[in-house]
């Protein structure tokens, strides 16, 4: 348990390095995220367009429960999307919000995720 | 942890019996629930009101994670508000969506609950 802990506290890492040729330590080369087959090519696409349009995307972890193969996250951001996000007009403003997040490992790496952001949360801090 | 989650799942279970004299079994006296201090009797007339609007409301679990005192889990919904839900016009159509939904355990009960609904899902389904 404190294995797999380390594992996402170390994938979080990546992540919020831009890390990418490190993605595939973490990741599974079948990756699926909310039931699209995106595999380790469209995760990390997925990703680089995430701090395309958030250049000051940072991941904190608030929440992380583990009971191996699963783990739970719930994450923290505080950053300033460009533009639209989620069909929000959030252009440039800083906003707060969560996501919360299920994660399969398969040899100790992230083979489907399930997440969900808290949209109500973003639309709250606009006018 | 067994028993943690085969309380949870009574807890789900009173839910969807609409069992409210049987609640106090499950939710602390101080439960808050986002943030807010709802105490268990705000906490029933959160989910009374919730019936109310959602008439065919039923919890079904798809994931559970449990590190105790803590529990996570991904919830499925399939059901017709009645009217407008979380600000959208759904007006009695069928919607499946999600929530996940972190708790703390105090004394075998829920105290604190961070919980998301996948709102992009449900405007998905929209026209």
């Amino acid at each position: 348990m404190t294995q797999l802990k380390e594992i996402y506290l170390a994938y979080l890492d990546c992540l919020n390095r831009q890390a990418w040729s490190e993605l595939a330590d973490y990741v599974d080369p079948e990756v699926e995220h909310n039931s699209r087959p995106l595999r380790l090519a469209g995760y990390r696409h997925m990703l680089i367009a995430d701090y395309a349009a958030i250049p000051d995307l940072q991941f904190e972890p608030e929440l992380i429960l583990c009971e191996p193969p699963r783990l739970a996250a719930r994450l923290k951001f505080d950053c300033s999307p460009k533009a639209a996000f989620m069909g929000l007009a959030v252009n440039g403003r800083r906003v707060t919000f969560h996501e919360h997040v299920f994660y399969d490992f398969r040899d100790a790496k992230i083979a489907r995720v399930w997440s969900v952001i808290d949209k109500a949360e973003i639309e709250k801090q606009l006018p």
